[in-house]
């Protein structure tokens, strides 16, 4: 059966993005977001929407600059730990045992032991209501070269990232099987 | 090893979003996009971007107004197929054996066999580039009674949505087990 709802900001999966920025002293940060995706192809851009309260926000409009980095599964913990806590209280890198390494295209962190990082110019900041939305062009992207396929792209089974499960299942969940080929599986219903 | 790599808008997992929305002639279509996410919370919006190219953006600006439907798993084929071929040569639903409903909050049809859909009323158009971005205000949300955990909420594991594996692994995967509650699993290093 089918049920009307309120709205509810439910995109299943919900992406899981670890934004670096650099605090006005110099320091690093990172902050765990959810609210986001790529935005364009030519430019390369994505987005991702910050509430005003945080760090990461003010950041941004001051360095112009942040990165988006993509957990591997095994970083669960870590992951939700900086989005708990505020860079105004803490020092995230440290208590995670994360490491911060300069971006070396634009003016933010990249989380080392994470598997890859998008390098991002802010161009555009859109007041949507709680939240702004942030673009960024996409300049460039750091990768461990054990999570590339032979084309030199992240590969999902070796970067296997997490997602979230958003308001109706609080949790992160990691990627299962291959259903099928993307521009391919689908052909079998173009023949009949 | 790191490696610096060109600029790739390489989103892991990115979703699977299947637009609805009115031919000009008032015939369902839909289209599968991978380039969107949440954009706010209050009030609560996502957004889609789009190539001019496509039939769902001239629908979009016409009736401004989309649903974004998020396919089960075990709709891959048809998920595939409906980002394969464009609604100017066929009808999609129809080769798809998937039914159209109308949204009773916004004019555009929503995917009956799939298990929720945002209904979405366009506020804002962004031109990127190759890309245009569509903010859609999330005006309320049909759903399955069957996805739904008791808050009624869609549940990520009675959902059961795909990801896309973006261009360094282009297929769809499902999702696997959980890893951990949010908002909770990372309160264990605060402690230290």
């Amino acid at each position: 059966m089918k049920l009307e709802l309120p709205a509810k900001t439910i995109l299943l999966p919900s992406p899981v993005l670890i934004i670096g920025t650099y605090n006005i002293d110099g320091t690093p940060n990172i902050m765990n977001a959810a609210w986001g995706g790529i935005a364009c192809s030519k430019p390369p851009c994505i987005s991702v929407s910050l509430r005003e309260a945080t760090l990461t926000y003010h950041n941004i409009i001051q360095t112009e600059a942040f990165t988006v980095n993509i957990p591997s599964e095994k970083y669960f913990k870590e992951t939700d730990y900086v989005g708990i806590v505020s860079g105004r209280d803490c020092d995230k890198f440290k208590d995670t045992n994360l490491t911060p390494e300069k971006s070396k295209l634009v003016n933010a962190p990249i989380v080392k032991e994470f598997p890859y990082a998008l390098e991002c110019h802010l161009i555009k900041k859109i007041n949507l209501g709680l939240h702004t939305m942030f673009i960024g062009e996409i300049l460039g992207m750091v990768a461990d070269s054990e999570v590339l396929n032979p084309d030199k792209l992240p590969d999902i089974e070796k970067v296997r990232p997490m997602m979230f499960g958003s308001f109706g299942s609080m949790a992160y969940y990691n990627i299962g099987f291959k259903l099928g080929e993307a521009f391919s599986v689908g052909k079998e219903l173009q023949k009949k």
